[in-house]
């Protein structure tokens, strides 16, 4: 989770909301994803996509079988739906998100056998930690506007 | 819709899951896609997905405000996700997926006030036509492994 980190601080870097993903497979990280929503001017340029699409890449095939990813907020209905699509072990989540989560908050489209896949999920891993850095941003681009 | 058909038979051409979707803003169609799961090794290569990509790289910004998205099949979570995030208008739906879809059949993410974006959404545009190229592509897929 601290190389998800990494990841969602290198987002705010750029000025975009400061998630970070990481995929492991075998110990190793395999692929790594930020938050570029703004800057890629795509609504798609979530982490964990970014993650996943690389991750698949990297194994030249569209299962991530075997794959645990880290993410340091709860993911959104499109990133849920992704890590089912990409068959990912498990996901490991720090902060939830009270107002999007589609792993628990909002909904859960993850921790269902309504879909043809259900990963293991593991919460609240550094949550405060990668809450905090969320909270930072938007408290920054408060101050900013003043 | 008959558009979105044209790229799901684009699909089945290259041995792909005959789904396909266009974007219309003003009566015109900016974005294209169809189903590539298999050649792009992607899991997240989905028809909305990609043509959601292409509409934002086209109005270049993340909001596809005002636009209408046609599918000739009901969303999975992932797409019914990225349709809530890029705050589509509109959703124009052909045949519905009674084992995956997001948009009614097994779960409904688009049709709530959960979420930040609510679509309008039409059903049932074309279905049967839909629904046939797709029972016509997994009845080919079957004969070939007899």
């Amino acid at each position: 989770m601290r190389e998800a980190m990494k990841e969602a601080e290198l987002a705010a870097q750029y000025g975009e909301v400061p998630i970070g993903a990481v995929i492991v497979r075998d110990g190793e990280i395999i692929a790594r994803g930020h938050n570029m929503r703004e800057i890629w001017k795509d609504p798609t340029a979530h982490a964990e996509l970014i993650a996943i699409r690389e991750a698949a890449r990297v194994l030249g095939g569209w299962r991530l079988t075997d794959c645990t990813l880290y993410v340091t907020l709860e993911p959104c209905p499109m990133c849920a739906g992704s890590i089912i699509l990409s068959r990912v072990d498990h996901v490991v989540i720090g902060a939830m998100d009270a107002k999007g989560g589609a792993v628990g908050s909002v909904t859960n489209i993850v921790e269902t056998d309504l879909f043809n896949h259900r990963p293991e999920v593991t919460t609240g891993v550094l949550a405060e930690e990668c809450g905090i850095m969320l909270k930072e941003f938007f408290r920054g681009l408060r101050n900013k506007r003043k």
